[in-house]
């Protein structure tokens, strides 16, 4: 079945809130996400900055245990301009390097979706040839944390949340961990485009139409956020510092291995050692983001 | 003009030991490296473990202030079988994870250089058909440190030293910032291939033919390595915890963005936020590495 | 007004949860807490593990941007014995000699009361003769979160929490940013005797009668906790890793030492620098706690 | 035997140096040592700035793997002047406040040995009454590094170095691991007062005049520097981040009460986890030190 929702209204917390729409295994749903600050396709105010969600969708079947499989089919921003900061945050850069910088400001990029290209509305000398590649993808998306907590959109955790990993572009699938009976899917904060860390504090922040469906895997359990492309696998970990996040990461990724590809510990660490691959997600948020990959083609060979 | 260097003796630090040779800005040199644990083309011990470098070459005319040019022709394993760990490493697992596995051993594959292959030579059932490309690469090499230091080849820091990055292929030019009189370029700790991160604490250790040509930049000044591909400008920042690393990175970029192509902080700053990748060279030695990356095309594009 | 409240329900987050009571300005509160596995005085269960919490009570007329102030005037162990761990935590050793260390066993000691110290009930060769002075306090307790979040109680943040400092006993006088209508207070998780940095997950695990008073301070804005001991002048910081939790810590210093003496930024640096102490309270729980505190008698000298 | 030994030349690395003077097992040294940035007593400049050392001294029969033993029996400022910066460093502040710190100076300080008091030469306003006691401690000392390395003493590791521990006052033996034959001990960086964590980057910098005494422990072989006060054991970590040097600090302090106390790895872990007590020692520095510490007074209840 395909659900066609108008978010009214926009959470900033992930948590047990009222569902807003109940779906089951194998629907779809036709959605749209406002921006990081709130402004919707129409540059009007539908909400509270900071992080405000589309959703809860209750996932009919769902329960504490199982996994939530999200296939974003499309992510396509639904106006025409964008806006990000412009300056390096403090966390990326030497600490007596960071205390020279000019205060962070807002500026605005035109995104041309039919172009597939974004540039600076009012470029500088510097970047006045600039034109980059449109790679829309969400920030933050999740499911309710576990024991029954409600967290801020600003972070994030097992459950998903502000990740702000540039590769969640359409045609990928993540997989999350059910913490809450309906699993409650939140969706928003899309960005057009992204850098790895997301080291100046934004993407190119927009708003979004969305199109995903879910799936329920009964009775898998796995412990951070998974997903696929259609060459990689891969984890995600969240948490300060990246040290720790990477470790999360990369233990997810041996968990994979040993639970889904019945390698023991040192055939996993044999493969992950040669082939593995990472990828710095964000580096802003209060929890960072790194991402253990696979490629695919390497896992095939395996059987 | 072309040296062909065969090294008799290896050091296990990098700081002004006695030249095995001088060679002037333009120079060739064809040389080899044992592996990490001092083992050369034949399987004999040739060194103590821990990194023996061949070097340190004297550039005439490299004096402090001045950046280093290596670039790398060629760097072809030298003989048919290489060796790793097979246990991730606890820096890079849970630690309550990482407390369940058991030891690291050694393990050790054949390398086919002329089919461009690895694989295990004694397969366990999991990778019994496990086959992987080849990518070599050296893991340590730099100059003299600063301050009349000699530092082990087991870290790394502004001078290079044991970074395992695997981008560091044949093709690619290293930038080094000089601080002792000749630079004193070591190289040495082959890998014929590696993932990210040197997780389980190894590449595929193999000796190594190595072809270089020397360049100095007189009067030009970097902070820490850079490095150029085809495609790619990158900075590398060796220290721990990885969030460093990634500063210093990321710092000597916003460096050469401003002194090279004369952009603004902001301008700097915009550009990166978009476009920057970054590299988790490895996340196993004294200090940690990561590569801060950005695509020609892009700042081709900003001219 | 003195109220005695006697608790019926804990909760495992922090957040708007319906008051247990409403006190005023300058009410004292005698109640008391069970153990941070739900047992009670008579070492039944009374809650799920993990922390419950006695409250919250409600403080008529504190408001976000004001400063909850709570006074512990005692906080006495209720029962005769405690629960702990007993091996190191993994994030406090070596990686690799973590590895090597036996998983952690529940271990019981006696607590006295009337003489003031702890053994333990199963003594082992080794620690035949151990005998440790009790100094009770409260891991645990803090205000509802910003932004409408309920969190767990496992961990902490610029509300309090979880921060397991063994500094917080009887006499001293804590205070919180408050974010909620009401503050919303909350306490638990009582330690009868602790080190450190909590480098096992837990001191002597035990429930507590406590008695506290509490006062709001309109209008008052502070960023994370502070307190005050008959000697100290004392601010929290939590978060991982140690550097960011040190470092909140110590910008609140800087704030108290600027907004409440007058400081200029370089006159607080320079007391600072020569006069600051810190304590490790906690390097175990998802968010670490470091204590920055400057002595009472060296602020007095200032005027 | 007591020597007197007047330093005519200094070292900015630790390392196989020409020792300055031969001595033996249960000599005592009297020497002095210039300021941080090479100012002698006579305020005259000594020596290049960055922590020059007086020695190294060569200590008879101390070899590889032995333990090297300094009794410090008085560290006494020896002018009446020290220097400071003023300003909190950026890695111990939240980096959106530290970007708005002004720059650090350079501040005189009058050091008043025979009152035992510090005071401002031109105090502010604010600090108008400021008058601080004394406490001489020696920052920076240790041996020669393992693996034939030369370090800045810039920095610390295993082999002691710039630790600037305000607990190494006169009255404290200290312990090094020897790397190198006749161990080579290395003595400077005098502090005449300093708060926890040289977060300013500075002690009260000042000459000093010194006297030591050496002794080795054939056989003995530890990990990092530990040491005794009347009161305490401690044992030193040096490293980034906090995290790790907190590791190295406890894990020390874990052999230690295996190995010297005959403890279990549990009976151990139950000690410190209700006995510990940390210091943080210096985040300023590229390696940051903890200490771990725990009270002779529970030592000698155990036996």
């Amino acid at each position: 079945m395909i659900h066609t929702f108008n978010p009214q209204l926009y959470y900033h917390t992930m948590g047990s809130h009222p569902p807003v729409l109940t779906v089951h295994d194998g629907d779809t749903v036709i959605t749209s996400t406002v921006d990081a600050r709130g402004w919707d396709q129409n540059g009007e105010s539908a909400a509270d900055r900071g992080n405000p969600m589309t959703g809860p969708f209750y996932v009919e079947g769902a329960m504490p245990g199982d996994t939530l499989a999200i296939r974003f089919e499309s992510i396509t921003p639904n106006r025409e301009w964008a806006w990000t900061t412009n300056m390096l945050a403090p966390a990326v850069i030497d600490p007596a390097v960071a205390a020279t910088l000019p205060a962070s400001e807002i500026v605005h990029w035109t995104v041309d979706v039919a172009q597939g290209v974004a540039y600076l509305k009012e470029p500088t000398p510097g970047l006045a040839q600039l034109k980059l590649p449109l790679r829309p993808f969400l920030g933050c998306f999740g499911v309710a944390p576990s024991k029954g907590q409600f967290i801020s959109t600003a972070t994030s955790g097992e459950y998903g949340g502000n990740m702000d990993y540039k590769g969640l572009v359409a045609g990928t699938t993540v997989y999350f961990p059910v913490s809450a009976e309906g699993a409650l899917f939140y969706l928003g904060d899309g960005h057009a485009l992204q850098g790895d860390g997301e080291i100046i504090g934004t993407g190119l922040e927009i708003s979004m139409d969305v199109r995903f469906t879910v799936s329920v895997q009964k009775g898998k359990t796995i412990s951070w956020p998974r997903g696929e492309t259609d060459t990689f696998w891969f984890c995600i970990g969240n948490a300060r510092p990246l040290d720790q996040a990477l470790q999360h990461a990369t233990t997810e990724m041996l968990r994979l291995l040993q639970e889904d590809c019945g390698l023991t510990s040192s055939e996993a660490s044999l493969l992950m050692g040669q082939a593995v691959e990472y990828e710095i997600a964000n580096m802003f948020n209060p929890a960072y983001s790194v991402v253990c990959k696979l490629p695919k083609a390497v896992l095939a060979a395996l059987v």
